[in-house]
């Protein structure tokens, strides 16, 4: 039957800065970016802000208008700095999204005009979300503030929002025009947050670079006494591997395969088993070490490096027991590898390892070695070393 | 300063089939669609029909029930086909959204399952936008119905509705993964819809292929009859020109040109302020007709030309003049200019004709010209030809 073939390739390019103060009157980084993609027309620039990155950084908001006003003359900054809560319980309000799209709304933010989210994950997230959607796509630059979002989720293509609790249920695959990672936010994070997001390096690590890895090993002692320049070299090794990932791959992950999602599939259940209690980055620290001793178990991994795996994890402070792990029998965690297999579309791959380094997929878990696994961290968290 | 750049390209294909009778037991081509598809892993199929279609196609739910049973064994048809309002009217209200994003996900409707829309371009465009933030995105089928969206908007990338009465204010770029134009839906469309849609032939035959306008020239009067395979033609040169457009430019618009809004700026205008009693298509005629006129004015087409392109759309029936192109002495239809100004961000770009076939690009319009134009097309218009 006749029938047209349309084709052709959308090209994404756009830089990952690392730097300090972004908004210190020295730093002409920032300035740099917006004044070299300045044309004949103005664009405005609209902020949002995280309100616990505010209360951390009460000087911030003056800083940025300062900043914009005096560097930034090529762009009119909206004066109205919208400030909100992060955090993933505010990613199941429409409340953000609403407001962010009003906003744009009101202020006439047309789509070569900026949208800047700063803040943690969700925040970047839900800003992504109301600029993707806007005018069929804002310009958005993320500046994250938190290890997770810095070395991950906010170098990455993916926005969302929850939906009646389900996850970035709604959401779409639509990259930054820009990142700055700017590591003074870092030193006001809580000891929690801090650590947290040290479990995605980890995880790629893992699955990717054993040198990393091995370095890991090594800097365990001064990531967990808070050695800022030890955090910026596993940030900007940990970034690398991602969007190394993302552009040799799949970047819009039209086909099922998630490699980069190790240790994931227990992570999101046991987040949302604990309310949120649990952050992302502590709850896929106890992903990790379940299949990594999974993989031990299938004879994949030998009991030593399983070991320096659980070991560099607790040098960091993890705690890699939680007591939801074995409610009701484990049944509880274990409906996170249905519901994984459900967010694939049906067909379900794991990550697994064959050593420090190297992962591998697998398309079936078995429930019983998974409850063996359990069964080793509980018994082996609850003793002293 | 140290910084990292992301690049990649992502790789878009979607084939456009043309066909009759596409839920017929005897037409294989949906079934060998989504056979060829399949995997080991069941998929779903989610309908959502325009209201108006199963109105003049009362056994079309019937015939998809049968069709699928019978010929697609390999996805499961979700019995609750939605059907929903369409025309422009229907995009105003976040409710079809809802609806849609609901059904997703009371039946787990996943990535690599399908939505399929069958209807108008505001139904598709809908359809089309509640796929596109689900699961960050699930794959949709486009089933136009309209001259206008098989030539045009349904063959295309956009998605969107209307946000507080703002055109396509929320959507999104994500291209459908097959479109099916089915000829037999044009059998029933009233005069008005079956003419609408040829508007948007003119215009992409007028700013890039002058053989396409002379066949639209000679056909004129079949197409007035309702002559189907002359409207089969049309579609088809049209599409195919709209694709081609789209991928051999700038598919996500993330620069500033909109070559193919040729005869828009009044056309949106004219659709708001006659509260879209005037169709999209009998809009775009008379803004075509006014910027024909405008291009004259400047004397670059000449009056015999700008003539036939007038005549052509008289013959098809469209009247070229409405009142509310002087009301408020023309003051209300100009503030589309200003409107179309900032919809593309700042800088205008208007699409003129210097000749049959041959579209060029300006910055500005001169009111006063325009108005002249318009004093044309309303004295023009009130006599007899």
């Amino acid at each position: 039957m006749d029938h047209l073939q349309q084709e052709f390739s959308v090209r994404f390019s756009y830089p990952i800065f690392f730097t300090s103060d972004l908004f210190a009157t020295t730093n002409s980084l920032f300035a740099d970016f917006f004044n070299k993609s300045a044309g004949a027309v103005r664009r405005k620039l609209l902020f949002i802000v995280d309100s616990g990155v505010v209360e951390a950084h009460p000087q911030l908001l003056d800083s940025i208008r300062t900043y914009v006003a005096q560097h930034v003359a090529a762009l009119d900054l909206i004066d109205d700095v919208l400030v909100l809560p992060g955090g993933e319980i505010a990613k199941n309000s429409p409340d953000a999204v609403e407001t962010i799209v009003d906003a744009i709304d009101r202020y006439g933010v047309d789509r070569h005009s900026f949208v800047v989210g700063i803040g943690g994950g969700s925040i970047l997230d839900m800003v992504g979300y109301a600029a993707a959607i806007s005018h069929r796509g804002i310009r958005h630059v993320r500046i994250p503030t938190t290890v997770l979002s810095q070395n991950d989720s906010g170098v990455g293509v993916k926005n969302g929002v929850n939906y009646r609790g389900k996850k970035n249920f709604l959401g779409t695959f639509v990259p930054p025009v820009a990142v700055f990672n700017d590591s003074t936010f870092l030193t006001t994070l809580d000891d929690r947050d801090w650590r947290a997001g040290t479990a995605e390096a980890i995880k790629v690590a893992l699955i990717k670079d054993r040198a990393f890895f091995d370095w890991l090993d090594t800097n365990a002692t001064a990531l967990a006494q808070r050695d800022l320049p030890a955090m910026q070299y596993l940030i900007h090794r940990c970034a690398d591997l991602h969007l190394k990932h993302i552009a040799g791959g799949d970047p819009f992950e039209m086909g099922s395969s998630r490699p980069l999602d190790f240790g994931h599939w227990s992570a999101h259940k046991l987040e949302q088993l604990t309310d949120f209690e649990l952050r992302h980055g502590e709850a896929v620290a106890i992903g990790i070490a379940l299949d990594t001793l999974y993989s031990q178990q299938l004879g994949w991994l030998s009991e030593a490096d399983a070991d320096r795996v659980l070991n560099l994890m607790r040098t960091l402070g993890f705690s890699l027991y939680q007591p939801m792990l074995d409610a009701n029998d484990s049944a509880d965690v274990l409906k996170g590898l249905a519901e994984f297999r459900e967010h694939l579309g049906g067909q379900l791959t794991i990550m697994l390892l064959t050593g420090l380094g190297t992962g591998v997929e697998v398309h079936e878990m078995d429930d019983s070695r998974i409850r063996q696994a359990i069964a080793q961290l509980k018994r082996t968290e609850s003793q002293p070393a």
